[in-house]
């Protein structure tokens, strides 16, 4: 297997949407989440988002990369309005809806009527769920940052609440998201099962890690 | 199928290390890649995260989140010492090495050694490739963001250049990281082959997305 080598004056020349599908894929797997918001109208807003990552458990801190322009900025725009999100898990049933949210629906559309996904509300927080989400959470606005370098937004959110299908959890406190068919994305258009390698033991100096049940 | 909900008083009762792995396991699948970095000293060292995301493509621009523990600061350390880093993908054949990585090892000990996964050094950057990774990109530092909610640090990398295997790149763009055995992870332990689902086209607004081939 010969490898093959791309210098950044390769990576600069390439086509924008053959770069966007090329440099995307780089990061490995990703997340694949349906963020709820809402305006102060009432207006909701679903738009499918594969940068959402883990910041920190505690506090329980979630973060996601917001881009500047004018489709993903509804979803911005709602956060800082209200204060409030969800982050909704996309599995396999519903994946393709997931993905048609990311067209450019002007504002005044809903994503959630657009893809026949289920706005879905409960009494904690403003903004709405996705009702055929299995494992779904919400989140109050806690600090956001500019990134200078190409003027996108890092928003975290801290975990206000927690909803998941019954005996989803593992008695190490994780969540068995294949399980519950989470999916993961790859570069911008691949969505993919998943199917458990291994669960290893926690890493020690002393002795190389074990399975895990 | 009965939702189980936790509230943000259940969560912080949780018990330290099961909500680490509860937490750990809300934002979905996530990336598993070898972070090699090298001091001006000629050390060496390697740790796997999982928090490693995609920023934008034009510049091409990778995060990760940093914590700031006594274990994970030698990565961040080294890379504000010699300004670069590598990331280097996990597969199925060396995820029990990558995770016994995130052992706390002393500064003096390299993980490669210590993991017995090789270094692997280039001509542009200083930093070590792990030579058993079939996909690889070198990075260049590019901004840093301290996380004011929990001390962690955002770190930015510009992409410096890219190895991949020979024919992984889709006439797409996107690289075929799922033929090249890169894994995703779940919590903070759990290790996960992928299968496609389906590679869906660009949503529009006017028609619902068709599969690619």
């Amino acid at each position: 297997m010969n490898p093959s080598y791309f210098s950044s004056s390769d990576i600069l020349q390439m086509e924008t949407r053959t770069r966007a599908a090329f440099i995307n894929s780089l990061s490995g797997f990703k997340s694949a989440s349906l963020i709820g918001t809402i305006d102060n109208k009432g207006q909701t807003n679903l738009a499918i988002f594969s940068s959402v990552f883990h910041i920190g458990s505690n506090p329980a801190l979630i973060g996601f990369i917001n881009r500047p322009d004018t489709a993903d900025r509804h979803t911005l725009e709602n956060i800082l309005a209200t204060n409030c999100f969800t982050i909704n898990h996309v599995h396999a049933g519903i994946y393709r809806q997931a993905h048609q949210s990311s067209a450019r629906y002007p504002k005044a559309i809903s994503e959630f009527e657009a893809t026949g996904l289920t706005p879905e509300f409960l009494p904690l927080l403003a903004a709405p769920y996705v009702k055929e989400s299995k494992i779904k959470y919400g989140l109050s606005l806690a600090e956001t940052h500019h990134l200078v370098i190409n003027g996108t937004i890092l928003v975290i959110g801290k975990v206000e609440e927690i909803i998941i299908p019954e005996n989803c959890v593992l008695p190490s406190g994780a969540i068995a998201i294949e399980q519950a068919e989470t999916i993961a994305i790859s570069g911008l258009d691949s969505y993919h099962n998943t199917q458990l390698l291994g669960r290893l033991s926690y890493a020690k100096l002393d002795r190389l890690p074990t399975d895990l049940i």
